[in-house]
């Protein structure tokens, strides 16, 4: 499945022609044979999906858990099969079950608020960031969003580093999704979690849960956080910034983490 | 709870201020005593949001099936506990234990693919619709967007009808929920489905489907629209207008509603 495609689009005042369309795409998840939900996403960088959503939603504690990744699709959309360790396969079944039973539903499919918020550790005080990596990361980004820059359609995240280089960009028609594609792509790598997080959307309280999931400590995001977003980054030790354009931004939580962000 | 909050910001180069930030809370559906969904919404118009989600989703048909909605707020978020009528929630029971069957999960929560597509009617036919009361409808928008004038960080839907007016202006962190509120508060008039429906993001098969589901022939976005989205609009007869900004769009189906579209 390619990432996006030509359509015909009619502008008022124009001949019909072609447009290009991000591509939006059923996505289901599957651990060692048990379905476990769907996402709609965009069809590209899937290894990289299935591994960050994996470790960044505490499915997997490590990358070595993550035994195989199979990518099938089909007509109804694409199913990503993976193979987990035995340990964290019991856990996800535990956490499934003591979910039914919590809701007391007795049938399927059931999510109850106390799955929501997870018991995660305060991400580690590292070095100090330069502020102004972050706004050098911000403007060499939209260069390197390709599918955006055909559609208008889909969200970027990337990691910057302390000079402003970034790499690990990843697009999405899902901000989650974006995100969740980079840090499996990071994953790979098998590096320290280092740098900053930069997102081109909003930040909601899943994604600063995700950042520090895997340890990392600055989340940006080009938009407005949400509250809750605020108060997690607060208690979880995640130097949160909105709002990140041009040379100006808004730092929620922890500023002692970046250089140059008060007077 | 309130649909947004203060909190303390630090701007490089200014002294600590405060910013007024969205609220993002769990929302969890239950419907006659059983679990569905949690989703993170704006705490706002949760009755709009109940009705509308329960439409949209064809949980249920009409909203005569929706008995009562009780709004419950605790610290984990809140709940919205639907009764609605013996017959909808046989199917609701029917359809969840179906899918676990297909899944073959034998465990609870498994969501797959077969899921995600639902087998809607295509939408009739109606009267044609001006072109330019989406553009003047577009126009007036922005002003009516409370939340987003204070925070920067929802979306809203809307309906406008064929002088421009617009009405049901419903606004959310998601912009799902965003038009499921506008959908809901929409089906509390039992006005029939008529006018044209605006979302303030991306269109994506989801909003196309939920529009449809209540009726509705023409959806405009002021973002673009995916793929899957031009699909099943093609599919349910539905209108769908993407990037509408200033006097502009593009009209990816059925342009035959649309008065004024052509050259």
């Amino acid at each position: 499945m390619m990432p996006q495609l030509q359509l015909a689009v009619q502008r008022p005042g124009s001949s019909p022609c072609l447009d290009t369309v991000a591509e939006e795409v059923p996505v289901a998840f599957e651990y060692n044979g048990i379905s476990h939900t769907v996402m709609l996403a965009t069809p590209a960088d899937l290894e990289d999906f299935a591994l960050g959503f994996s470790l960044s939603e505490g499915i997997v504690a490590r990358r070595s858990e993550v035994y195989d990744i199979e990518i099938e699709e089909a007509a109804a959309g694409i199913t990503l099969r993976l193979q987990i360790a035995n340990g964290a396969f019991a856990h996800f079944k535990e956490r499934r079950r003591s979910l039914a039973g919590r809701t007391g539903c007795g049938l399927c499919g059931a999510e109850s608020l106390t799955q929501v918020m997870r018991d995660l550790p305060p991400v580690a005080d590292g070095a100090s960031f330069p502020l102004a990596a972050l706004h050098e990361g911000m403007r060499r980004l939209p260069a390197l969003q390709a599918l955006q820059q055909t559609t208008g359609a889909v969200h970027a995240a990337c990691l910057v580093d302390g000079d402003g280089n970034i790499s690990h960009v990843r697009e999405d028609i899902g901000r989650h999704n974006a995100l969740d594609k980079t840090l499996g792509a990071l994953a790979r790598t098998d590096a320290a979690a280092g740098g900053a997080l930069i997102i081109t959307s909003r930040a909601s309280f899943e994604m600063v849960q995700k950042s520090a999931a895997l340890g990392y400590g600055i989340l940006a995001a080009v938009s407005a956080p949400t509250a809750a977003a605020v108060r997690l980054a607060d208690r979880l030790n995640l130097t949160l910034v909105g709002f990140l354009r041009g040379s100006s931004c808004a730092i929620y939580t922890h500023t002692q983490r970046l250089q140059g962000s008060t007077t």
